[in-house]
């Protein structure tokens, strides 16, 4: 097959950008080899052309002018590469109605507009893809889309906020919350205002889309039920070591009974579990579907490279199936109800801070019983004068764990409000 | 876009070829939403069109006539699920004449004959894809073809066997070689005569399989170096544990200085990296490329329905890239010389069992400085006036590591012949 030039346009020419062109050029004989064509960048939308670049664009590639990008009959695919709700949202929506299909990494975007956004390639017939949007390089979106089309998978484990994953397995050493953020920080690993990791909204917005693409019904980021990191204690570590686990940001997507269920919290992670052993900043999600069981798939979540190698794979993907209908339906065919939250099941972990007095236990093991709440493992400490209960209970409803939890809040002899997590292990407890 | 039925036919009717027939009927909604067309199974080669069948074909699909098949206007793709080199092979090269894309199961096919397939399938513009042949429903073939496409990946770590993975962790719970495999046996973890799963034949071929794809070059079955775990005994579980360690039979695949050096051989993996938590049965292959510098993926590497998802996956994607000429090229376009085998570099592990005399360490130690190589942890124990020394050398050439212990294994004072293996470690050593 002849090679035949396709133009490619990018909104926004910043680190992932000069990347994708950089991963166009030095790689064009390996893209060619596999689609019959060659990818160049014709327009790259930016708001400064005189500003220094990491990757240098071509002459006349940098604009400042969108419609003119838009109207380019040279640009046959769009990577928007600048993040952001608006203009990118606005710019994406432009491009679709005018027929070029879209590649994106952006996340928020994805997210809080996929709805409108998929409905808009839809009527047009053109593909929006957007693998980069969720755990940079890790190809969890074409493995689901297209590997696993039949497989049904009902749940998504995922560890996809590095910075997250990066504090809690350096508190393992000992050493407080804020102590290993600032590490983060120092490292590289956590931005300065780390608030969109620490409670959790950025892991719920990958979340958002990976469920979504999973279930084939939409999952809006309102529907993430998000408890982020900032109240883990050494303390709850430390309990964790001692049971075998650790502590992890999990994102928990299940499908259950024909109801959605998402949300993003801290778990505690069975030290034998494929999640406990991801890596510092590195991301990792598990499939779990009818036909392949259980599918992990790990790698680094974040970076200028990463993003475009998957922004890059992206475009690859739509001139490698152009004109054949393939995959230009939205992920989304059917609406699934949200599960009740409370119906939620998994074992738990319940941390007390009692007084050191007679009948405690007893009171504490009774309420459990008395909520049908079976216990699977129990460890007491005592120290000042003050003890501690470890409790890992067998699997139940959320809402009978938080029940007994909020109940046991209002003992007098219960001196902090308990802490509630999720346990993942491979063991049924 | 409107449903257009695809006709696919299947050579062989067994486990795998029901399963397939089952997830057509069972996803064939999904199917549709995703490619716009509704797969159905036409026909179907079978030696003996009586027998009974996991899941029935349809009326007048199972045929024991190869040509009426190949002849079918109706058969627009085929997935071949009969295993074996023959008649496989010929239907296969008869059917890509014939203008059939074709889908394979078949490892060892792959493996043995794929130069000459993919030869074959080139010439005639069709394509031929191969998921199934290696770690069943893991997506490895198109992640390394269409996701990282400009990853350049320059190393590939699996474990690929999951029966030599049950039996080597099942060591480390205590007990012989032989009384794990006897267990594997009893578990359905292990064939009755286990030959190529324990002397590494079936991970070589998916070694082969997989560095031809993540290198561009072809790799045969007899490139690869292969050792077996026949010869691990107890000792060596015991000291790996000591090291922090844990015994597997792992595939390297390694691209340095334009050469590629591929190698199924038992080695030491650290506790803390991603191989040692690959459970039992399951599979996981770790690639390193530039762009996206390590990624990995895990699932169940063998099993019926498991391998059918995978030859459902590439009829879907045979079917989404018709008329594109997206992977049509064969995945080789370079032909790369092997590298030495004695110039493959990594930091290893030595056993060996010495008497206990004075002078001994000094010999042992004496001799691995002679060599240039320096040693990273060393551990000695005494038992019945008998001594092991288990040293781990930091990163050298196999050559001066194998030399070393061949010199080794002369000297009056060791008792047995040195046992080398591979260190596999995410620190440098």
């Amino acid at each position: 097959m002849a090679s035949v030039d396709v133009g490619v346009a990018l909104l926004g020419y910043g680190t992932v950008g000069s990347a994708v062109h950089r991963l166009l050029v030095e790689s064009g004989d390996e893209i060619e080899r596999a689609t019959g064509h060659r990818l160049r960048i014709v327009r790259a939308l930016v708001r400064d052309p005189e500003k220094q670049r990491g990757y240098a664009a071509g002459d006349g590639v940098l604009t400042t002018d969108f419609a003119a990008l838009r109207d380019d009959p040279d640009v046959t695919v769009v990577a928007e590469v600048m993040g952001g709700l608006e203009p990118a949202g606005g710019y994406v929506r432009e491009l679709l109605r005018a027929g070029k299909p879209v590649v994106s990494a952006n996340k928020q975007l994805v997210a809080r507009e996929g709805a409108d956004l998929f409905a808009t390639a839809s009527r047009a017939g053109v593909q929006l893809r957007f693998e980069a949007s969720v755990c940079a390089a890790i190809p969890v979106v074409k493995v689901l889309r297209e590997s696993l089309v039949v497989s049904s998978v009902h749940r998504v484990l995922g560890i996809v906020n590095g910075t997250t994953n990066f504090v809690l397995s350096r508190m393992e050493a000992g050493g407080t919350y804020a102590e290993a953020l600032a590490e983060a920080q120092e490292l590289g690993y956590a931005e300065a205002d780390p608030t969109d990791d620490v409670n959790g909204a950025d892991a719920a917005a990958k979340m958002a889309i990976l469920a979504t693409v999973a279930f084939g019904s939409r999952v809006a980021l309102d529907d993430v039920d998000r408890h982020g990191i900032e109240e883990i204690e050494q303390a709850h570590v430390a309990a964790a070591a001692e049971l075998g686990m650790v502590v992890r940001l999990v994102g928990i997507a299940t499908l259950a009974g024909g109801a959605v269920d998402v949300r993003v919290q801290p778990a505690f992670v069975d030290r034998s579990h494929t999640l406990a052993a991801v890596d510092g900043a590195f991301n990792a999600v598990m499939l779990n579907g009818d036909a392949i069981r259980e599918i992990t798939l790990e790698g680094p979540g974040a970076g200028g490279v990463e993003t475009a190698s998957a922004v890059v794979a992206d475009l690859v993907s739509v001139v490698g199936t152009a004109g054949t209908g393939f995959l230009q339906n939205d992920a989304c065919w059917r609406e699934l109800p949200r599960l009740d939250p409370g119906a939620w099941r998994s074992p738990f972990y319940l941390h007390l801070e009692v007084a050191d007095r007679p009948g405690v236990l007893a009171h504490v093991t009774s309420r459990l019983a008395a909520h049908g709440i079976s216990v699977a493992q129990l460890v007491q400490h005592l120290r000042d004068g003050q003890a501690t209960l470890d409790v890992v209970v067998h699997e139940t409803a959320y809402g009978e764990a938080a029940a007994v939890a909020a109940e046991m809040a209002s003992f007098p002899e219960v001196l902090r409000r308990p802490f509630l997590a999720p346990v993942i292990t491979e063991r049924s407890l």
